[in-house]
């Protein structure tokens, strides 16, 4: 069995933002020499997620507005989490929505996808630097 | 170390439904060969979900009512993604809340499963003809 | 390949609780022998999850009551799955929310892990036995 790591770096612009790192995931597993296996790709952070949708600009702003419904930034007093210091408790739960990590198939070499699957960075707390883990594992 | 691949086909007859794959997982698993390791189930379309909870009517349409209730449907026109001609939006969101997929144990040939744990393909955007994915590796 | 599998049980006394199993799920890794590979974690049960978050009192808290207006667990009567007797219909979507799952990379035999990442066992409908399933693959 083989194993192969590697981490990825962000600098969001801005609080938020939708990264597509599927060309950096399938370059990895090309360096891992991996042909059949699972690869993981997770966030390091937890205001930050990795998920699996569509480039199509219409959707991420969806899902931007969608997730500010679900769980709003402001007023940040409403969460306990900000009485830390913090004003990233919001983050925390788009986090949640959104999910952790992605775990993909690897045949053949290749991500083994769907038509339209897309590997994202989801930041929900940018503007300072923050990274993703990919963990190869196979043969 | 083994590794075992199959598509299981869905052609669902209404918008949303939820399907029981257990079994086809469980023999899926037989067919591999392989009697310890990890079996991933993702959907290949980014408008379904693969989850595991109860095979109970009941909560099957309580899910149902739910996601319609934090992703609605209509109007189409509040998403921007609808703008493309789509009107699936709402099913890229409740996908999000559902889950793209499940990493399973496997262990001594069987779902490592509590005892109401069932897997289920979700479908928020049938009525065509949509796939997953079953990724076995282990010995 | 080595494999490697633990169940971890828990008694929450109160209906919700968020229990932090990072050094149970390290420890566990610890006697696996495995240096390089994948860990999974996961609920056993359908009314709990096991996710990745910050260990900080105040958040628990937000997540806690962001949970119950998400998914209110009174009127009962809202639900057509406590139409058979239960009263954890809303136990069933907490737990679709925070996710049944996690999977994470061993790596040089520890979790590799960001600073603040900490794996936890979030119980939605406690107050009996449950448990979680610790899987382990890799060399």
């Amino acid at each position: 069995m083989k194993s192969y790591r590697e981490e990825v770096w962000f600098n969001a612009k801005s609080r938020r933002e939708y990264i597509n790192i599927t060309e950096t995931v399938q370059e990895t597993i090309n360096k891992s020499g991996v042909k059949e296996g699972l690869c993981l790709v997770n966030a390091m952070h937890i205001t930050a997620s990795v998920y699996i949708n569509d480039d199509e600009r219409g959707l991420i702003k969806d899902y931007d507005q969608w997730l500010e419904k679900l769980a709003p930034h402001a007023p940040v007093s409403q969460y306990r989490h900000n009485d830390t210091g913090e004003d990233n408790a919001d983050a925390h739960m788009k986090r949640q929505i959104m999910g952790r990590e992605v775990v993909v198939a690897i045949t053949k070499g290749k991500l083994d996808f769907g038509p339209w699957e897309q590997i994202f960075y989801g930041e929900f707390d940018g503007r300072r630097k923050k990274r993703a883990l990919i963990k190869i594992i196979g043969e």
